[in-house]
């Protein structure tokens, strides 16, 4: 895959993130893989699996209007599919994501979602920081 | 990919953190793709990305000779690449992680982890939780 391949992937992940802080879940929906399992872990849920539960949980999600930017993103190309690494900027606070994309009809598609509590300031990946585990 | 695709990274899977309960740095390092990027999050971490920097996020994390095991791993084949989601189970707590992994010469490499906090339980992972977003 290609350096356009992997803007359209940035690309699809910010068209996300738009979609998220509008609370817009019909367009949510579409946004999702239709071909392949997907799945999903919302901060602090466990593990979502398969269509319906996944688009269910985003209904949920989506009805509390969340104030959400989509910083810092970084793409990756594997394979067939992509990622994404951001942060997720909320009023209250942030969290990192991981985006898992394939495409679809030459359209990136979400299959796998996870976000989780990150530290105040990250100007550092690495140092200056202790490990939870 | 096949039935016996999905089980040899399941397999993967578990040997990741049998690797991580026992400390074991130097075979971690061997764990992770070489012909690809690789990134990490580990848990209230920012994003770690390039492979000497996740190598040594994995030394940092592995001094702490974690008390981990492996809970409930679903396997995903997605394109040429796959996935595992599970909780890590720890002496004080758990964690649900996204581990994403690619074949590299028959061998189930890691790309990328994501570990977050989830809930104390979860037998249903949807209902009677409200999301943090």
């Amino acid at each position: 895959m290609s350096q356009e391949s992997l803007k359209s992937l940035v690309e699809a992940n910010a068209y996300f993130y738009e979609t998220f802080a509008r609370g817009d879940a019909d367009v949510m929906k579409t946004l999702w893989a239709e071909r392949e399992d997907i799945t999903c872990i919302h901060p602090g849920w466990g593990a979502v699996t398969g269509r319906d539960a996944v688009i269910r949980s985003w209904e949920m999600v989506l009805e509390n209007q969340p104030n959400i930017r989509c910083g810092r993103p970084e793409g990756f190309l594997v394979g067939d599919v992509g990622y994404v690494i951001c942060l997720e900027e909320l009023g209250e606070g942030r969290l990192v994501a991981t985006n898992l994309f394939i495409l679809e009809d030459n359209h990136w598609k979400l299959i796998h979602h996870q976000a989780g509590v990150t530290r105040p300031a990250d100007n550092d990946p690495v140092s200056g920081t202790h490990p939870i585990h």
